[in-house]
């Protein structure tokens, strides 16, 4: 669902970008506020839930774009493999061009908020699920059985996650080239193993 | 270097547990000195660099244990490949038995301080740094070419991280099992291409 109001849009927006740099409780609602140049009237109009409603929806539009870029890259791809390899330069040329500060929308919040019952750390682990669950789709209809298919995208989005964490903590993407020939190669396993 | 004095090497264990749980900007000073059971007077005492400080010696810490986990991985396993699994099932244990809130020691703090050019952050990279030299040093010396080593072990430990956060956040082991036997067949096909 995509916010239709402007400045909802522009505090979900700034808030998604400063909780991917420095996490949540970093991240306080004056910044947010501040970095969508809002009045600061207007938050509790906008987001009566507060800091946590705006993280939840947050980490939601980080999951639609996740989302929408492992479709760009299926789409645009003639195998899965292609597909996860295309996927891991797409989120390493993000990276890079935003100086090393975009990396995974979710990963920051997630660990931050794993041990809370919150809805934060739910729309955390909702995102990931989702990943594993498009990438083990493309791969189910390429022919590898639900199960296995599953499996090899869970390591696929674990392997993005981890090589995210150190490309951006080192700031170089050898890490996520690595990454990228490992997440293609175990994919094209599984699509050659059901011919 | 062990901390030889009990009030500091309480107030550094249990900042380690908090970082780990919670990160760095979620977890204050008071926190810590609660969690130590310290006078709060003895702080500015023992820490004179305040929070930064406590963290830097916590990451400090736990970047040790990991690598003494890795060293008693590979002196207890007939090959690096076993190694590797038996490093990844000491990790999923560590963060089964203390209910899915001990994962590792440093990603947390890691993403939040990531676009810092502070003493914490550099502590962060420093251990992900030492992780990968340790693995890519035992690849090396059994027989892997050390350009090669090196890579292996960037995509061993970006594995580690990567199932880590999925294990942690959704409170199962699967993808820490899963990324386990990825890893592992990793290291042997780099094993296997030495002869």
């Amino acid at each position: 669902m995509t916010e239709s109001n402007p400045v909802r849009r522009r505090m979900i927006e700034g808030a998604g970008r400063l909780l991917t740099r420095q996490g949540y409780a970093g991240t306080s609602m004056r910044a947010i506020v501040q970095a969508a140049k809002t009045p600061w009237g207007s938050v509790h109009h906008y987001f009566p839930g507060g800091k946590s409603q705006v993280a939840v929806e947050a980490i939601e539009l980080g999951d639609r774009q996740v989302r929408s870029a492992i479709a760009a890259c299926l789409e645009g791809a003639a195998t899965p493999a292609d597909a996860v390899r295309a996927y891991f330069a797409l989120a390493g040329s993000v990276l890079e061009d935003t100086g090393f500060e975009q990396g995974c929308p979710v990963a920051t919040v997630a660990l931050e908020t794993a041990s809370d019952d919150g809805a934060v750390a739910a729309s955390c682990s909702a995102s990931f699920d989702a990943w594993i669950a498009a990438w083990a789709e493309a791969l189910a209809a390429a022919g590898v059985e639900p199960g296995r298919a599953r499996e090899v995208a869970t390591v696929v989005v674990g392997g993005v996650e981890g090589a995210l964490l150190l490309s951006r903590v080192r700031r170089d993407l050898e890490p996520m080239r690595l990454a990228a020939a490992s997440a293609g190669a175990l994919v094209e396993e599984a699509l050659a193993a059901v011919g």
